[in-house]
């Protein structure tokens, strides 16, 4: 995919420059510089040649056939290009040209028209307002990035220019390796999604490394990164985290879903690792691209002095990574040749007066116990270490083995070459022994990951037919929520149990419906103006006789009245009273990116205070319906505390997973809460108390 | 201080060798190399001469004053040395040599031989077991470590020497400047506490930064931390998280106070920073050490580039520093020079085109800004930027300003000797934008602290000697805890309010108790080998008849019986039964190296669920009590919400103060409970429902 991109025969700079510092010089440069071995074409009206190139008024009249075109012409010329490149039959370009969507709102129209004019040339184009790209393999160098980056297995895409820079010149010195740089500027046409799948296909990239601060669809971006999570890591830093202003929202779920709750939902469920600074990008980039990924959680310390081992281990059990305790037989062997001083179980401390030998004795030594899934060597260097002698025994059992060894030798000046030769031999060395540990783990979740099978998804019987109209009138009436009574409705359509209940114009239907459903009843203000009727008064609970019925027929409808003059009173909702079971809030929301999302949490003040929740994007597997729930601090309640009976959590799996259908059947949706949702002993199923539905345009 | 270890006028090294790669050898060649001016005698009886200096047999035949010695003989001679000290008036010493506590039963009892002998010979010492010490403006490097630190204002202490290793290996190439370096090795002698002091008093040290693994006298330690923090920012990196084995505790208070709430609640309380990792410890003393502390916590960052400005805004926004808008006047002046596409609030992007110039205008444009306390400064290394001439730019500005700037030129080859620009000039630059903020989220801290009035404690009555007698019993009989009317007694004693109770042997005596007290009461067995009373079925609440009365005393009594049949049953409490309010829990637990903790958390599963709780060790201070209760998740609950009234807040306030005291007097306990204690309506007071009380030795 994408290949006259990264493997092009031809390039051509449209705007190529004979000024140095401009940076249609500066591409052009870069593309000669590091060893392209196809046709390059400056394309340049004044020029007869440049950098030894000859050099061509306009694309039409280059002679031969031109894979790419890289655009560096002022934003105002760029679309003719685009047009040109149609005729040209050049299908890839890379608009490096800023001045588009993100200067405004004259940008933005010029960049629609962009869009429009490479669709109906059959241009795909990288940009605008970028960076370039960089292939290492194909030794295409179509930036203006100062310097070329080493070969090697890691993929990075950008949507900052700036980011690809400052990675860029981290990596110089110290050869870190890359197969591709994607700056990927205003995303116009070419999107993650697209570079995504490309790098998955692309056999020089081991592991695809990317920042973004935001995505454009991000339900493709979903379904793309979980099929490409599959074969390789995508690691992604999203930046982005403080949305400017809380939007006001009409129902807990609105208020409690941020953007960040979108993003993390989506990363986790479709596999991809979240960094959460540029370090960790880094840091985890480097653990993938070089080493084999662990089969499991056990890792085994080994180190030249305590303090670090500690420190290491200190980690370690923050993570989900586990310090077990070598095989006895291990240990024995360790005695042979370890000083009695040594310690000899997780870390292993071999001792300040450890060399080259006994590090390589005793990692040999370990890698003997088939339980230790990955292996942390830490060194300080001592007086008596040979640095450099270390970093080769390590290397040469690292080429050996088929676990993961990550180092980290401490320090910077008696370092510094003992590091480059084991990230040159794909061992990676960290600064300090915690960052190679939450690399380790890094690695060991994308295993549970790419070992969990196949996710299910639950059947359902066609439910939408049964309340497709509730939502159609809705529709036409252009309604913004639905009533008490359509919720009743949507919610009986899709399954769930509801209390029984009455409408009641007066006090005397009231108490005919009371007598009807069987005292105590609950009895709710029915107002299309009253939202939350608790908070208006417009709820009373607990009403066990005629007369109570009565007085909060009255007490109801007069405080509601007082407190909101001009709401429009219907009546009440006379309701059986479920006693017993634990409240439990679930609901559904709608993420700009990433549409209906279905959230879950303990009822009242967990989720309020708390705020202990778990959001899923649908539609939910059962796996995420059983993993949201568990997801939660308060689970335990659910299960049960100090002796209480377990509450009915496959009926909430199942609750979870009706919400999600729902969602999927009504994109309309735009707010939904069952607050509370009663849920009792296991196997005797949820009762949803009440409910609010928020509903807009498709 | 320690004048004569940082500032000795002479030198012997006891063990000094001819060979080198001994320690002997080292660490003499050490002190000749860094110039340091004093006399240095080499204690060797074989030898003549080493290294150009005139060697000794023994410290006695050496003519002169001897002010510091520094001792590498074998483990078993070291204490016959120390004698030498005492005969020869030498009051400091270093023993370097190691086989002491350190290496098992043999070396603890040599260890405490050597403490023996070095207080009956007047020695102070730092180690045994230790890579010795650097003081950079004295020039002494009395170590055996390879270089020399540049001189600066941070000094470092560490319980690790291979930790010392490592950063002063890190330190070199950078020329990260140091006051002093001190391994303290075992810590026999001079401890944490006694450096600390030092460090505080020293001039050219101005920011202490210690690694640690445990401390030996918790108390005098925070005694000490309390004093030094108020003149100088104290960072320490505590590790050894993971707490082998959590000890079966008889009380809720004790599970859940691990050894690391004791240190967390010790920082906390006596204003020390805590680093997480090396890299924060690093981060942290470069900011502390070259810049001025932010005077609250607005920040501006400055960037040339759109993502790493956002990835430093998320994490202010994680941390407790703002990113507020520049003032209006400020925007107007930053518009008269920035292009249109710049970005004019915050974080302000001066755009990939700036040049020093237009960094320098923006970074003195936005110091106008009075309300601005602290600068963070972003590079990528764009085309065109000078990345020197920036360094510059910012250090010019820096030098002129009592505000912090600290930067993050990200990358690393073409940033290189920015960096150093930089930090030779007092700025620290970070890799990674997160850490820069990091760093001045921390100098903000200290602001906070050293900024905050003095606490003040509560003056009680004599309480004491009203429970005196309770626990003065219990120990001549040595129980091991205060029965249910002990309890009682010392809770009243304290003036806390607990419910009415009768005790009763028979269903007889219990319907009269009930009678007298009033239905409904609450019935609780009464035997001193049930302590989780609930859990064993021995509780009955809300029993509110003659009949229930008589049918609890039998179910309770029954019930215990079955599933203890070995317990001695004495009979049951009949209690006042209160009703409404809001469960906390507050207890005290002994740490080992701290002593005691009060703990706080809102009851129930709040705690044991959430773990929501709070510790402070004793004396806790009024603003103790008042923050610890306000740390908690759950807090808002006692605030009320969903128009809830207030819970009396200052009652719980005044309990912790009350059970502080308690443990102040009595240090005989060891762990106590009051679970639940109910808190009323504001005004309204606390009850202590129920308690338990752990006893021991002094």
């Amino acid at each position: 995919m994408l290949d006259n991109f990264f493997n092009p025969n031809s390039i051509a700079v449209v705007g190529a420059s004979r000024t140095p510092g401009k940076v249609g010089y500066d591409i052009l440069k870069n593309i000669n510089q590091y060893g392209y071995p196809g046709m390059v074409y400056p394309i340049n009206p004044g020029a007869s040649e440049i950098l030894g190139k000859k050099a061509y008024p306009s694309l039409i009249g280059v002679p031969g056939k031109i894979d790419l075109a890289v655009i560096v012409v002022p934003s105002k010329d760029v679309i003719e290009v685009i047009g040109q490149c149609g005729t040209k039959k050049i299908d890839s370009a890379i608009v490096i040209t800023a001045g588009f969507k993100e200067s405004g709102i004259e940008g933005s129209k010029l960049e629609n028209e962009l869009i429009r004019k490479a669709k109906e040339s059959g241009v795909r184009f990288i940009g605008p307002n970028c960076l370039g790209m960089i292939d290492t393999h194909s030794k295409v160098n179509a930036s203006f990035a100062a310097g070329m980056p080493a070969r090697g297995g890691i993929g990075f895409f950008s949507q900052s220019g700036a980011l690809c820079l400052a990675v860029l010149d981290r990596a110089l010195p110290d050869e870190i390796g890359f197969s591709k740089f994607i700056s990927m500027g205003n995303k116009a046409d070419i999107s993650d999604t697209d570079i995504m799948l490309a790098l998955a296909e692309d056999e020089n990239t081991k592991v695809i490394l990317g920042y973004i601060e935001g995505v454009g669809d991000g339900r493709k971006f979903m379904e793309v990164a979980k099929e490409v999570t599959k074969k390789k890591p995508v690691i992604i830093l999203k930046s982005g985290i403080t949305s400017s202003g809380a939007k006001a929202a009409s129902s807990h779920t609105g208020a409690l879903a941020g953007r960040e709750a979108a993003f993390d939902a989506a990363f986790r469920q479709s596999g991809v690792i979240r960094a959460h600074t540029i370090n960790e990008l880094f840091n985890f980039a480097l653990a993938f691209a070089n080493q084999p990924l662990p089969q499991g959680p056990n890792v085994v310390i080994i180190t030249n002095s305590g303090g670090p081992g500690i420190l290491a281990a200190d980690a370690c059990d923050k993570s989900d990574l586990k310090i077990v305790s070598p095989h006895k037989d291990v240990v024995d062997e360790l005695r042979t040749f370890l000083p009695t001083a040594a310690s000899f179980y997780n870390p292993i401390d071999i001792l300040g007066d450890s060399g080259a030998d006994r590090y390589e004795k005793a990692l040999t030594t370990v890698l003997k116990d088939e339980k230790m899934h990955g292996i942390i060597v830490l060194l300080t260097p001592t007086a008596v270490v040979d640095v450099d002698e270390t970093a080769m025994a390590v290397v040469n059992i690292a080429g050996n083995t088929d676990r993961p060894i990550l180092t980290s030798f401490m320090g910077k000046q008696r370092i510094g070459s003992g590091a480059k030769t084991l990230l040159r031999y794909n061992v990676p060395n960290y600064s300090y022994p915690e960052e190679a540990v939450s690399s380790m783990n890094a690695m060991y979740h994308y295993r549970v990951w790419i070992n969990r099978p196949e996710k299910t998804y639950p059947q359902f019987h066609d439910l939408k037919s049964k309340a497709i109209h509730i939502f159609e009138k809705a529709a036409e009436e252009n309604k913004e929520r639905l009533t008490d009574s359509e919720v009743h409705d949507v919610l009986t359509a899709y399954g769930f149990t509801v209390p029984r209940s009455l409408f009641a114009r007066t006090s005397e239907e009231a108490v005919a419906a009371a007598r009807g459903i069987g005292y105590p009843v609950v009895m709710k203000i029915v107002s299309p103006q009253v939202i939350h009727k608790s908070d208006m008064g417009g709820v009373k609970v607990g009403l066990d006789s005629k007369k109570a019925v009565e007085n909060a027929f009255f007490d109801i409808t007069t405080r509601v009245r007082n407190i909101m003059p001009a709401a429009q009173i219907y009546g009440v909702m006379v309701q059986e009273m479920i006693r017993g079971g634990k409240e439990v809030i679930m609901g559904i929301t709608k993420d700009a990116q990433f549409g209906h999302m279905v959230m879950f949490g303990l009822g009242g003040i967990y989720v309020e205070v708390l705020k202990d929740i778990a959001f899923r994007i649908t539609p939910l597997s059962q796996e995420d319906a059983h993993e949201m729930i568990r997801e939660t601090k308060t689970f335990p309640l659910l299960r049960g505390v100090r002796g209480e009976a377990e509450a009915d959590i496959e009926a909430i799996e199942k609750s979870l997973l009706t919400l999600s259908r729902m969602a999927m059947d009504f994109p309309r949706i735009i707010e939904a809460d069952i607050n509370p949702l009663l849920v009792r002993k296991r196997g005797e199923g949820v009762v949803a108390i009440d409910a609010r539905f928020a509903i807009g345009g498709e």
